[in-house]
C-alpha cells in the first residue's frame, strides 16, 4: 500500500477501499508498540490525563475559594483513580480555539468543566468534542446530550429563608449572584418564592453583585439606603456575605441584633472564620468535584450513569449571624 | 510489509530492515494528515500544550499568593504565544511515575516547573524527558544540564537588612523559611552575612517556620521571648510578616515604633493590605514566569539561551512597616 492512500485511509476519504481502510487501521493499531506515548494513544484510547476547565474571567477564577478547593479535591481524587489532572483556564472567547484544539488532539481521555455563565460558547463547543464531558453546575443543563452535577440551589435559598422567618425576621433582603449564572438565578428565585409563599413583599429587595466580597459590600449599601427597616440579608454566597456584614457594620448596624445574616457555599476557609461566624447554606465543591468524576469514569467505561442531571442536596449549617 | 514487521520497526528491533523501518516510519509521519492530533504530534512534535509543574505538598500550593499569581501570568503569556497551560499538581512521591509518564507521553511541549524542595526526586525524573524543563527557582540549579530563572534572594536579604541597620536598628531578628528551601537558606545566609559584616551578633537570632502565615506568628513568639530586646524582624516571606505582625501586636509591641518589620515578596495582595502596610523585598512572580516562558521557547526553538541560570534582581518597596 502506497503512503497516500494510507494518508487517504485515515482521512476517511471516501474513495478508499475498505479493505485498504482496514489494513492502514490494523498498522495504526500496531504503532501502540511504539516507545511513543501519542501513537499509543490511538489504540489504547487513553492517556491518563483528565483536564478540568474553568471558563471565567481571569479575574475570578483564583480569587473565588470555591475553585481552589475544588481543584484540589479533584486533583487527589483523580491520583486516587490514576488519573492525572491538566487544569485549563479559560479566560475569553479567544482562548477557545486553542482549548479546544488540545482537547481533541488526543491528549486527555475526559474533560471535567465548571462553565458558570449562562450562553458561554465553550459549553457549545464542548459538544463537539469526541471523548466524555462532565459540567459542574447547570447552566448548560437544557442541552440535550450533557452530563451535570449541581447543587440544588432553589431548595438551598428557600432552607435560608424559612430559617430566618422561624425566626421571626420578615424584611428579608437578598444580595444576588450575577444574572448570568443559572446558579444566581436559582438563588434568587428561591428567596423571592419563599418570601411569596410567607404572603411578604419582596419587590426591590434584591440586588445583583459579582460573587465577590466588594460586591456584596456595595450592593448591601445599597440595600440599606433604599430598605433602611431590613431586619436579614440572605447573601448567594460566602464573600458576598463577608462584604455584607462589613457594609452593615459602618452602617452601626449590630450582627444578629439589628440584621441577621445568611451566606451561601458554608466555605471553610470563609464562613467560621467571619465575625460573628456565618451561618450558611452547605455545599462542598469537593463532594460535587467527585460526583464528576465518578459519572466520567462511568462514561469512559461504556456505561450510562443513572443519572445525566445529578442535582446534590444541600443543608443549613447554623452559627452565630442568624 | 506486514503488520508485525511495522510493529518491530518501530521498535527498533535489529532483525528489521533499515529500509522497511525507513517505509514504516514514512508511514508514520504520513499519519500526520489524519484528523486524530495525537497522531499528527509524531510528526510536528508540537501539541500546543506547555505543563506548569507545581510540586508542592497539597496544603500549600493553593494557598501561597506567589503560585496564584504565578498560575495566573504564565496562563497568559502562554496564551499571548499561542500555547495552552496546563497546569499540574505534584503533591508526595507517589505522584511522580503517573506525571512523568504523561509529560513523556508526546502530549507537551515543553515543561515549567517550580520544585523548591532541596532533594525533590521530581527534580531528577525530569531530567529524562525528551521535551526541554526550565525551573523556576535554584534548589536544583547545582544539577548539569538543568535550566533555572531565580530571584537574587541573597541580595534581598541584603538589601533589608541594610536599610534596617540605616534606620538604627541593632537587635535584627529573622524569621526564615523552610530549611530544605534553597531561597529561604539563601535569604537566611544574606541576613545572617550583613549582620556580621556590620560587627553584630547573630547567633540565636533566627527561627525557622514554613512560609506561612501562623508558622510566622509561631516563630515570633518564640523569637520574642529568647530576644526580648529585638528592635526589627526581617521575615523571609510576606504571610510569615503578616504572622510576625500578628504576634507582636499581641505581645504589645507597636510597628514599627517598637519593632521594625520587613518581609520578602512584596505580593501586592498581601503587603499593601496589612496593617501597617508592609516594607518588603519586591520580587514578581509574573515577571519570574515570562523569563522562564522565553527561556523554554529559545530551547523548543533550537536555540541556546544567552544563560541556563538567570539571577533576576530584587529591590526593596518601603511602606509603613520599616
Amino acid at each position: 500500500m502506497s503512503r497516500s492512500t494510507a494518508s487517504r485511509a485515515l482521512n476517511e476519504e471516501t474513495y478508499v477501499s475498505p479493505q485498504a481502510r482496514q489494513a492502514v487501521r490494523a498498522a495504526v493499531r500496531d504503532l501502540g508498540y511504539s516507545p511513543n506515548q501519542a501513537a499509543r494513544s490511538l489504540v489504547t484510547k487513553r492517556t491518563g490525563g483528565v483536564a478540568l476547565v474553568l471558563s471565567e474571567p481571569e479575574s475570578m477564577v483564583l480569587d473565588d475559594p470555591y475553585y481552589l478547593v475544588a481543584m484540589r479535591a479533584a486533583f487527589r481524587e483523580l491520583a486516587n483513580r490514576g488519573s492525572q489532572m491538566l487544569v485549563m483556564f479559560v479566560d475569553n472567547k479567544e482562548d477557545i480555539p486553542r482549548t479546544m484544539k488540545f482537547l481533541d488532539g488526543g491528549h486527555v481521555d475526559g474533560v471535567l468543566v465548571f462553565a458558570p455563565h449562562i450562553g458561554d460558547p465553550l459549553a457549545t463547543a464542548l459538544r463537539l468534542l469526541r471523548v466524555p464531558v462532565v459540567f459542574g453546575g447547570s447552566s448548560v443543563a437544557n442541552g440535550k446530550g450533557l452530563y451535570t452535577v449541581d447543587y440544588d440551589n432553589t431548595s438551598g435559598a428557600k432552607l435560608a429563608v424559612e430559617y430566618l422567618l422561624a425566626r421571626g425576621r420578615r424584611r428579608i433582603v437578598t444580595v444576588s449572584g450575577p444574572r448570568d449564572q443559572r446558579s444566581a438565578r436559582d438563588r434568587l428565585a428561591g428567596w423571592r418564592e419563599t418570601m411569596a409563599a410567607a404572603g411578604l413583599a419582596w419587590e426591590g429587595l434584591a440586588e445583583a453583585a459579582d460573587f465577590t466580597q466588594t460586591g456584596g459590600d456595595i450592593a448591601m449599601q445599597r440595600l440599606l439606603d433604599r430598605v433602611p427597616d431590613l431586619d436579614a440579608v440572605f447573601a448567594a454566597s460566602d464573600p458576598m456575605a463577608a462584604g455584607a456584614m462589613r457594609a452593615l457594620h459602618s452602617a452601626g448596624r449590630r450582627v444578629p441584633d439589628d440584621v441577621a445574616v445568611i451566606g451561601f457555599d458554608d466555605n471553610p476557609r470563609v464562613a467560621p472564620l467571619l465575625d460573628p461566624p456565618l451561618t450558611s447554606v452547605h455545599q462542598d465543591p469537593g463532594e460535587q468535584v467527585r460526583e464528576m468524576i465518578e459519572m466520567l469514569l462511568r462514561l469512559l467505561s461504556g456505561e450510562q450513569p443513572p443519572q445525566r442531571h445529578l442535582v446534590l442536596p444541600v443543608s443549613l449549617t447554623t452559627r452565630q449571624s442568624a
